[in-house]
């Protein structure tokens, strides 16, 4: 864990000189100050993350994380295991949701196997393949610890990969048969919060099947005992290969500098991981929208974040991202274009900073 | 008022046999069923709205109603009164916020003069003016009934035009000083909530500011005694033109079978008085953000719309709509391009419709 710990110490806080020229810049747009909200915030904040007053876009991808976890065999999702790998390899036909926002967006996707019970053969899934799914975490571990910092290692590389290919904005997005469960799980031991308010019905259980998924969740900690106090703990214990891969992700964004939008529950549980590791990632961060799952809530709250959208998806795939890089790129566009109170003859002094 | 009630009667409901055709279809793209939230709403009202199964936008407007409030000379407001015929002017000058964003998400803007103090000669100005301001509401009525009708009618026409032009989906905004002090009151009377709890700061009050318009809105009411049952006398004694004309938008959009976006406050309460004339109206509407003035979320839950946006904005001209635009192109674009279930190689089966 020494190599991770190098990485986390070398994370920065933004350029905070830089973000203070931004908001002087766009106080003196014309407009009542503050008036245009969480567009300043985004702007301010990217031009922190990247370390210059003016920035637009140039490259967005959406990172999918594709993996399997055993606690699927014990019931906890309305789907069968193989879904994980069908949808996965759908992703390269073209025809899932995810596909079509980014489309609609004009972002890449990456799809990444970083634990499918299958072997792929296509261009477009990058193997990483840890292992065929995780154990199932109600009668052990689901991965040793050292395949969680592996899989980590995973996110932090495809970072490192992307920004090097000009990726100056990222998305998150997962696809993982049982992965509510085990993010569900991964939240209550790090928040501290019941099962009973944080484990949802995913993609899509009954009633009954619910209070069964949460016996199994409530069960699977029981047995394993993380010790709340060490993320790697609890991500090996009852996580999965797709959240520590994005945990890596939100890492990796930091250590590149690039602004990173997190999805719905399970990229969401993973910014959390990625949180308790360096509270510095998080300035690297933009929610996107609020999911369905319960849980969501109660992990942006303990993030301290907002979502912006506010659609009742519960899709997954990272397809609230599409739809946050959209707003992103209003906000730079805006008070890129926007005259000051010089140009439009008003007077700045007429305007409180009721902020 | 009896050529508004016939507009008022022809409107009709949308087509709900073609909404059910596309639900239907939406429910067999590869995704749980429901899980793209607002996304499917939205592709489904507008399928009910423009009557055909697979709709695009092809043309979008934004509508702003300029105008002036008698009211100001009180008091009510940071900026002078001339700040509406600066800003309006402004729009020509593609300076503004709205002109950033619209143009941002491809859209045309539309200005109206429907009550500015100011005689403009520009092109891009459509003269609409009722009156030069409208009269102190804190002394007696706004308006008279029939300007509030003509303001009104103003509306409409715009959306006729705008409809013979090709737009098929409509945004609406506004200018004008004063203009949260006139929507508070004729929310406050429409709702019977108290003016403590919806009247805001606007652009830019100090706290002690904030008091005095709160007496200002407070006596204007008890002075007018308008009578909350009739949505005209509301507009006419405390309201303005911009909130009236925004009202025939409203109407004019159902009445033309357009989808039309609300922006914030004073948008909200102009939908408020064209759903409060007729409910079906309100069938035709979609919500954009939820506005950082303190009466929005009332008036968004009196009108039983929950806003997509949530962005802690409060600039008005309209600045919401094109940030929802986007979303809503690509929830059309989304529900066009994916694949289905059998396309998927996935069984609708396995999942359960927990919506």
């Amino acid at each position: 864990m020494e190599w991770l710990n190098e990485i986390l110490e070398e994370i920065e806080p933004l350029n905070k000189a830089i973000m203070n020229q931004k908001s002087n810049q766009i106080d003196n747009l014309t407009k009542p100050i503050g008036s245009l909200g969480v567009l300043e915030k985004i702007a301010i904040q990217i031009a922190g993350i990247k370390n210059e007053l003016n920035s637009k876009i140039n490259r967005k991808n959406i990172i999918i994380m594709c993996s399997d976890n055993g606690v699927v065999e014990s019931g906890v999702s309305s789907n069968p295991q193989e879904v994980t790998k069908i949808v996965t390899e759908n992703f390269t036909k073209n025809i899932t949701g995810i596909n079509a926002l980014a489309s609609f967006a004009k972002s890449d996707i990456k799809i990444i196997d970083i634990g499918v019970k299958f072997d792929f053969n296509h261009s477009m899934i990058v193997n990483k393949k840890i292992a065929y799914g995780t154990q199932n975490m109600l009668y052990g571990s689901a991965m040793s610890r050292v395949d969680a910092l592996e899989a980590i290692k995973v996110g932090i590389e495809i970072v490192d990969q992307l920004s090097l290919e000009g990726y100056d904005l990222l998305g998150t997005g997962e696809m993982g048969v049982g992965n509510t469960a085990t993010s569900g799980a991964v939240f209550s031991v790090l928040s501290g919060r019941e099962i009973e308010v944080v484990v949802g019905k995913g993609a899509g259980l009954t009633e009954e099947q619910l209070i069964y998924k949460k016996q199994i969740v409530e069960r699977s900690i029981q047995i394993n005992q993380p010790n709340a106090e060490d993320v790697i703990d609890v991500l090996a214990k009852v996580g999965g290969f797709d959240i520590a891969g994005l945990c890596g992700c939100f890492i990796g964004a930091a250590k590149n500098k690039i602004p990173i939008v997190i999805d719905g529950l399970i990229a969401s549980v993973a910014a959390l991981c990625a949180y308790k590791l360096n509270p510095i990632v998080k300035e690297y961060m933009i929610p996107s929208h609020l999911s369905k799952e319960p849980a969501s809530k109660y992990v942006m709250n303990e993030l301290g974040l907002n979502p912006m959208l506010n659609l009742d998806m519960r899709l997954g795939e990272g397809t609230g991202c599409p739809l946050a890089f959209n707003i992103i790129e209003a906000s730079l566009y805006a008070v890129s274009n926007m005259g000051t109170f010089s140009d439009a003859k008003l007077n700045k002094k007429d305007y409180v900073d009721i902020r």
